[in-house]
């Protein structure tokens, strides 16, 4: 059974003027990460801009992603849509490219109630299980989704779907995760850039899938590294250094801030989709700064 | 130069399980409100679930509308992106289909400055600037987006761009349009079901681009008309009556409880798109009562 | 029985470095507005710092208040509290004053449910109710308080207190007043600034209890009676004019704006309680300008 | 100089039905919470119900509570006003009394902009520094306040202040208090009952003030001193189960529940000040049961 674990970066997502996917960048991207050692990679999210790309972009970006991975490290790529029928299509084309698993994100317009919000990721979870192995990552967003999970919808969906073995929470709330981990202690969860991975370690977690990861992915794997072997001071230590970093990317629009470093670190991502705004000076001379300090450029 | 004003029903969106839009339906409900008066049609109106379909989709039914409508009432149809091409994209397709305008809608994940607002709609507008005359309303909802539109937002657009021209405003806040009124006096301004609608004609207002509209096409235009004509008493002894239906809106899901209601009306437009539920047996019989009391069954 | 109806201004409460009440001040406000025709007077409304407020400065500015007017006009005014008991001491201590009524609003720290909400209210109506008529307004305000009133408390409330005869509704949506006019019909309702106050009238409100009729008592009530008479026409030709004024209510502190024009005007009611600041110098400008407009300096 | 450090329950204010402090069940608390080696004493945060209270209620609480404790351990009790004039007298009040320092609270109707938050703290510290330490501890509360405090705003008043010494927050977003330590490490900072005490310990926190610490506080002593000796397995398993208190504590409302979990435990505490609910039957139960587990009954 594939155990997920450990630090799975947000890869952006490169998009050139003509809407093309720059796979070249992508690739080299992905190389890179891996040879700093991530244990996964986490291809359209939040950071990844969803939200902002075509089925065909999507497509794209998972193809380029499985194929330069290549079996080195699980790819587990973002399923987001409104409807349940352009998600179960998305899910089945991410596993036929290669994923080892999805993340599954509801996006709404209207509000939707618990029912709704099980029906769907329940028909993801339904349409890919074909008696195999494939896990699938809940992500749970209070802050920028309308419809966000409550416990009691995560209970129903990890007692009834084999496969919804995990939970990435994007909200600050890190006692949140505690009470998760409390009621329903068969689900693997991850943290996000904006609960301190340390503390998420700390209390039984599995890792985390984040923005920050992309630019500093060594530095990453050394905390998980420290987290896990219970070196709880010296991760403190460098937990405390990485924080930095973090409070930037709650300033900062999160793609952009991405995007903006990785140009800094030679990678020609390029900005966010329009009309997203590219990082300004006065952030790009913030990230810089950090980055520096952490040995990261 | 044309006038926008009156009764625009915002449209639903019939699909089938299969994802096609139910063209006949649509044909035939476009044709049951222009023989009841209305003075324009919105399809991909919040009530026509723009956030749900396909670019593929939406430009059916656009085309679906535009066909029929066949120029006797101007079809004013709802662009509605996260992205800035995208939107463009929509706006001149939706031209080349015989719109008569378009409903511009911002979309959003991350919140918007309000630079980039402005370089949204702004690009909208040039995108179909050819000369000629081809109005754009503004769509502001505070309550479904996460980047409204300032009152600075609006004062920029309808400075710089002549075919900005009227504003379509889903708050409930009815105060808010006689700031916008007081601070634009050029932008025409509609109301949404959220407002009282004679309220917002006593102020001032052109009309209502609104999902109820669909319902009680008849009642709305003599409501319409009776404000038109200053005949407030009666306008207001109607409003009331109206009103009932506007209370059901906010309290179900307003695509649910319109196609529940053209449902009850014969019109085959089905439920909305899942993960979305349909109106639930108890909304069912509230909106039969309040149709029936409003003879429109 | 007392039939509230008309202009309220929401009177400031004027407090000097020590904490006293400045009774001169105040009993000139109130000749001031008496003399300019309001039909009422509310002291400690929000605008009045209800929430700023000990009980004996509260107790003195209802008291320099109903002498002043001495019957001329109904005085209507505010009892706040978090705890039950201390607002059933202030509304008797108001009644025995000699107000004609009184504001009742509910303060909060914690989230209070329905059934607190309704025991809070129906406590003081029940601590007043010695079988004489003695008309209680129910204020609701979701922007300031944490426990708002739903439609189903007010149902409650209004059908089983029959001194609870009135309500004002301190939201900004227009839409619920008349939903709650249409639900229970027997309860009077006055508009806030946050409302038009032409539209309420249109849909049926007795007036309005508001900051901005302090400085513009006189516009205020020729605006009440163009309602009353209904000439809507010339109604709102004047409420578009005097909307100027609400609009720099909703951009600066209430309390800072009301107790900043008054200054202007020549009364010396000072600032609001620190750590409150005063209306800056732009907002002074702005208020200056408007006030010159309507004359009203 | 006074190092504030460890478990400060969150006192519950008991209050008869005449509104008189029952001395004698506080004292006995009291009495109890020192036994089991609880490091302070907070009366009058939230679960002390300090915005449901008088002058008078509040002076009688913090004299009992300091005449009991009697230098064993420190007396923080809150201080809390809308405005700066009320602050400024509470605080040299409970010194009068004995308190080893103040919790400062500011309360709000109106939103309060950074430089009235910051005159505001200011203002209380200034007041009661004569040369001595007396400590000062800033309370944060995103939830139950109208004008947190900014990260702008702790840096100036840590700055300047030498008695501002530490700070609590009652956010749930645990990595805001990490951006705190890093941007003002001289603050000492103490957790809520909404953030995970070992996460808090772990990240170099001081410790806690809470509502919890009440019904448990010989367990919540043993995971303090797990967590200074940097015991971290053993501070985590011990955590999970006293997890389950707080989850409670943040399903029900705060003082009910922890008012009711002491008359479990024979305090005759009393129910929150009406119109505040007790703890109905169902959650009883619940904390029966969770205190039972923990052997807390």
């Amino acid at each position: 059974m594939t155990e997920l674990h450990g630090v799975f970066p947000y890869l952006v997502s490169p998009i050139d003027d003509d809407g093309r996917v720059k796979a070249e960048v992508l690739a080299r991207l992905v190389e890179h990460l891996i040879a700093a050692g991530v244990h996964g990679l986490t291809p359209l999210g939040s950071t990844g801009e969803f939200a902002y790309l075509s089925f065909e972009q999507k497509r794209r970006i998972v193809e380029v992603t499985a194929l330069t991975a290549a079996g080195r490290v699980p790819v587990v790529a973002g399923v987001a849509a409104t409807t349940t029928a352009d998600a179960v299509r998305q899910a089945l084309e991410w596993r036929r490219l290669g994923c080892a698993g999805v993340l599954a994100i509801l996006e709404a317009y209207f509000p939707v109630p618990d029912d709704g919000v099980v029906a769907y990721f329940g028909a993801i979870a339904d349409a890919v299980d074909d008696g195999a192995d494939w896990p699938i990552v809940l992500y749970t967003n209070p802050q920028f989704q309308r419809s966000d999970l409550s416990l009691a919808a995560i209970e129903r969906l990890a007692g009834k779907h084999r496969n919804i073995r995990y939970l990435k929470d994007a909200s600050t709330n890190t006692g949140r995760l505690l009470s998760i981990m409390s009621r329903v202690p068969d689900l693997g969860i991850f943290s996000a850039s904006a609960h301190i991975p340390a503390c998420v370690m700390l209390i039984g977690g599995r890792g985390w899938m984040a923005g920050p990861a992309c630019l500093i992915p060594r530095q990453s794997v050394r905390l998980y590294e420290l987290c896990r072997a219970q070196r709880w001071a010296e991760a403190m230590a460098l937990q405390r250094e990485l924080w930095w970093l973090n409070q930037l990317f709650a300033k900062h629009a999160l793609a952009a801030c991405i995007k903006g470093g990785l140009e800094l670190q030679g990678y020609a991502v390029g900005a966010p989709l329009p009309p997203q705004g590219a990082l300004d000076a006065a952030g790009r001379a913030e990230l810089q700064a950090v980055l520096a300090s952490l040995e990261a450029l």
